[in-house]
């Protein structure tokens, strides 16, 4: 397979910016594969589209060209490095001219306020908004001689709208568009837009995106992978590592409370309660989804801006043992935010690049292990959600013993 | 089934200590099953031995008896608490009447000094130890009219012998008990004891136990169920369940650093630098089963005696993400170990009973979540050992739809 | 000196029983003096009261008798333990009998719904309330035969006023009393009903107690000594211990972010808003009074019922260092609350004695190592702070070689 | 005052380069002062030379010359980041020309492993060894121009010789030196060739120095000052920051166990136990000196190569606090440990080129913060080392209010 698109939704963004200039790294061979899940047994036993040659384009609704995203970036995180920088700094310019004006609609004040272009929705009609992503879409995959693009969504978090119900059925979706009802917020419209024409499409965001009824029925009838919500890179992973310890070996948890700082954008946008909302959800209901019993939750995310892009988590957990015995496990994680999911951005379009060639249709529920608030996936042990994925690579790899982890055997 | 008993080598240490009073208090119905895996779902579909009706009795080379083993945990750790002291008191004066005195043979000047009763092998030969510790077994089983006796290890580590190669073959340990060749340890000549009458034995400590060629050989040839070695409680466990989260992330572990400090008689047994090589090798070798790549992995082993039976660890994980960014993750986890080890035992009795009694013949492999260098077995993540466990369950639980976990379905 | 009363604003609550049942447990032998400043030297040297014979009553808005709540403290704690519980019992009801109905003026919604008794002024004017206490003052110094009584505020917090200025001189205060102005806070009118009379007062709490300038004119006036506010106890003790090494260090504290979970009362009282306020004020302070230049700031305090009176604090201290290097130190502190504070109760009770009896009048600022916003103090380094202290004793201390800490000696 | 140069030992190790690195990078306006004491107040008050005209020369037993050691800092550990390393890259090279081949007398296996050139002593008498260091520093101060020369430690960590007692006296030293006894360490050579010409000598690491009986008469008969030993940067400091505030408010410290991790050099010369030894005297005493009572105190050192220049400790705190309970304080420290200790190694050489300006002679105890291990000083705490060192401010600044830090006042 060759001739594959990322489009990123958020393009000039961290992540976005971390993810081009990581993946035009590997092609210049500045930098290795670390961080790519699908560039590790069992998974790089699929047929992927090679890192290397991805083509990137995407959404934007700030000026900020790409390469000066990248040189901010470096300057304050260290992330890219200097020599990374310089390697890919003609790249980034190139791809930055395919990068185009997009939506922000119902993405709170807190996004309106990060903007700097005007959005498409000013002067156009819902409709006339999705016909023009759709035209986008096209024209990356026209202009650049692809067989496919994917749509990953990596923008700002949007609040989560009121009444989310009404669009439960495809029906009910297409007829707002047509009527110009503008409360279906801009992951939506961008999801819609690609699913319509038959482009997989991921949500890394904890936004909507395509996770209701009727973006999943536009999903079914086109016969388009798609999968989301909310990408796991921290805390949240570690989460869904450790939880299932507790509860196998039955030791009662009683408080599990976590403190997230960081510095960048996010942090900012999750400042606003109604742009937070979205985010403590999916953060919580990976350990309700694990634990046993009921037991004192809290998730704090709070903006630190010194942290720049790096993102610094504590985790207190409580728990109960043999004879009622109260103990205590704490755990710290210092991570560069960007790097941490930009790795994740590449394997999710790879991977559904993948899902497209091989008759894939719907929701991609192997692909949980990348997400905090996997779509129509109740298990949340990360070590099952992997053990789904590897069950895919072994229904599509070539026969090759490499494609396996090891099992349990004898010496 | 009834009438399972369980015997204790280390009888009147801290772990057995708390295994017998935290069954007697359940069977009081003082306290909660927490922290026994098999009292949870899917295990407790099982049928096994219940925990009230198990009988115990052991070996120790201590005087101090069983109530006053129990009083001293009280007040220096507050497990068990004062109530359940009061509620188990006469029962464990009771059971401490069945405790024999044991061997300490090669167990190490650490073991030596806690001993203050004469070990056996003080006036008698190899030969003549193995079958007194044998008719101890029996005479247990007799007297308390058990269908079945379950020998379990929780004595101090011992020192790792020599030149273990020499006994790969059942012929060679048996010719050298005869011989009174007197280089096998304590633990090795406990298992031989209860494998050779058909009687399960688990290793909960890292001494060799029946980890060898010819005990192995032995279990098979008697169709009787064992496993070991070293019980996995405190940072091993958190570590089996946090490692496979980078290698399947494809994040590079740089440096590994663990440091225990623990205040119990294993802490003061382990300064000894020859008792403490054989915990070290169980701790670091699950690392190195799950991580790819080299690694630094130091682990630190501390006495501290005010932490009496308290142990905290802290581990530092130093990785590299995409573009080559170093990261980090840190713990503490902070439990009594005894509290911790004590309900692992009981559960390692009654599934070993459970195999027994159904035509389970040497290792069961199946038990690996339960140890830190599981015997016969590669898989070191935690998450895999546990299916291992919960597909031994599938096979043998009356067909009951509570005994099984969540697995990924749709919404 | 001998015959000292210790009157607690909040007598049933967790940290008056601690203090109280520490003192009585102190006097019976039964626990060490472990955790007071005065038992040590250089204090020690001082002529305090004796620990032994402080008589203690008090007023409270709870039915819940002390010997309860110690009971209470004990089982979901463990402090303090049963056989300090068994040794103090009697003392603790005894005690009971001496504690009077007190006053919530202005306490908030969440001491309102903590209160099961009928406060003062539910049927008197803010006049007859304040006559009230002065007799119940007088009451316990009389019938308890006592030289003197100090009054210690340790209820809980209450929202900051709205308009205080209005009462920043004495006569505005009498003439608010006497028009029956009901928007003074109820720990105003416990500290003006203890100065009216001569009696020290010290507010262990955030609430406003005697800090303003209508109660210090009224201190002067009576020349009576008074201190406040809020006990320095856990996360804020170590800032004012760590900060002063970032700034003497030169070291540029970028962002010191902490975050405290507790479990008890104190906690569930500070969800509500309005008392929090009080609460981060102090806190935040501290900080702002050490470190140069301006840094990022964040205090956060969640409650976390599983904690019982339990507190762990996690606070994340980001600064540069030579060349601008990015550096991290990070500290938790668990203790548990009334443990912490109990001892410093009683060490202040001790010193306001002491000062009384030795002319002191006003503001105590030598006790400004005992509080996070200590009134008329702009020094918030601890080891300053405790000089002061010191310097203190060196001036009232008999000539006792003793009586010093060591200074810098030649060998 | 003006032309001071500044002698390293050491001078092509990492805390040398990066503190020549800084004081020429702060020449050039690249970077702030952050991290030096002398350039905040108070201590900026004084006449110190300035840290823009310091000039550097030292002794140095590897030929990886002073660029290629600051670029290989820069790509292990950032520090310094590319452009400080642009704009040093000239100055350096210059000063590289002015590094002399030095001596390893006594340096231990760790040392001799790490040199590549011929140490003095290989063809040499002791007294001609002595003899070559003189001329060295002389030439230094005669070929650059200087009025004085500050010889100042950062060579690797020596074993600490057997019988040092033996030197109590300057006759003792002097007759060694001639009699060609080669049991005196390189370190006290270096501080003998200093002092016996007026030279002012700092002992930056835990070798032995002029820290013995013998080179304390000598700097006394010249009047010369000088200090050490091992200078104070990162979990010692911070211990020393902490200890008081458990000792004054009379919380028993139980067990203080510290777990050191780091990945330079100093590691790896730390590893060989008897370079360890000193290192190790140098951390316990610090809390010796300041908490009561006995406690359990174990500090380790671990290599760990992956952090490269980076250092993490984690200190574990265990106390007993009111009614004997238990309770814990936790802390980690990561630091770049070059960026912590280089400009320390500035002030040092400013503030003993004012002490020798001002008629300085002998110990500089007012230096104690600076040091692990003060000679001469039994104060440990660090709060009260800094006022010492604010008092010989105090004596000897120029009538100027910005040299005091602030004092307690009333508001």
């Amino acid at each position: 397979m060759s001739g594959t698109g990322v489009w990123l939704i958020g393009a000039r963004g961290n992540i976005a910016t971390t993810a081009i200039a990581g993946a035009r790294s590997i092609a210049a061979g500045e930098t290795s594969e670390t961080g790519m899940v699908t560039e590790r047994e069992p998974c790089a036993a699929l047929e992927l589209p090679a890192t290397d040659d991805l083509a990137f384009g995407g959404h934007e609704l700030r000026e900020r060209p790409l390469p000066e995203a990248a040189r901010t970036l470096s300057e304050n995180n260290g992330v890219p490095d200097r020599s990374t920088l310089e390697a890919v700094r003609d790249d980034l310019a190139a791809i930055d001219d395919r990068v185009e004006r997009g939506t922000a609609l119902n993405g709170g004040e807190a996004v309106a306020e990060l903007a700097d272009l005007e959005p498409l929705e000013a002067d156009r009609t819902v409709g006339e908004v999705v016909e023009r992503l759709r035209e986008d879409y096209a024209a990356f995959e026209r202009e650049q001689d692809l067989d496919r693009v994917v749509v990953v969504n990596v923008a700002s978090t949007e609040p989560i709208p009121a009444d989310l119900d009404r669009y439960d059925s495809l029906d009910a979706v297409e007829e707002a568009i047509e009527d110009d009802d503008r409360s279906l917020p801009a992951s939506s419209l961008y999801a819609y837009a690609a699913l319509v024409d038959g482009r997989p499409f991921a949500n890394f965001t904890p936004s909507v995106g395509s996770s209701f009824g009727g973006l999943r029925e536009l999903a079914e009838r086109e016969g388009v992978p798609h999968m989301g919500n909310d990408g796991k890179t921290g805390e949240s992973l570690v989460k869904a590592a450790l939880a299932p310890m507790f509860a196998r070996r039955n030791l009662r948890v009683n408080a599990w409370e976590g403190h997230n700082i960081l510095g960048n954008t996010d942090g900012g946008v999750l400042e606003h309660e109604e742009n937070e909302a979205g985010k403590l959800e999916s953060k919580g209901d990976i350990l309700e989804g694990i634990l046993d019993g009921s037991f004192h939750n809290n998730v704090r995310i709070d903006h630190t801006p010194p942290l720049n892009d790096w993102k610094t988590a504590w985790d207190y957990v409580h728990f109960e043992g043999f004879l009622d015995t109260e103990m205590t496990m704490q755990f710290t994680w210092e991570g560069s935010d960007s790097a941490l999911a930009a790795p994740l951005v590449l394997d999710l379009a790879r991977l559904l690049a993948h899902a497209d060639a091989n008759d894939g249709t719907g929701l991609q529920r192997h692909l949980a292990s990348f997400f905090k608030a996997p779509i129509g996936v109740d298990e949340h042990g990360l070590s099952r959600q992997f053990d789904r994925l590897y069950e895919y690579v072994d229904r599509h790899a070539s026969i090759d013993p490499a494609a396996t982890e090891p099992e349990v055997t004898t010496d």
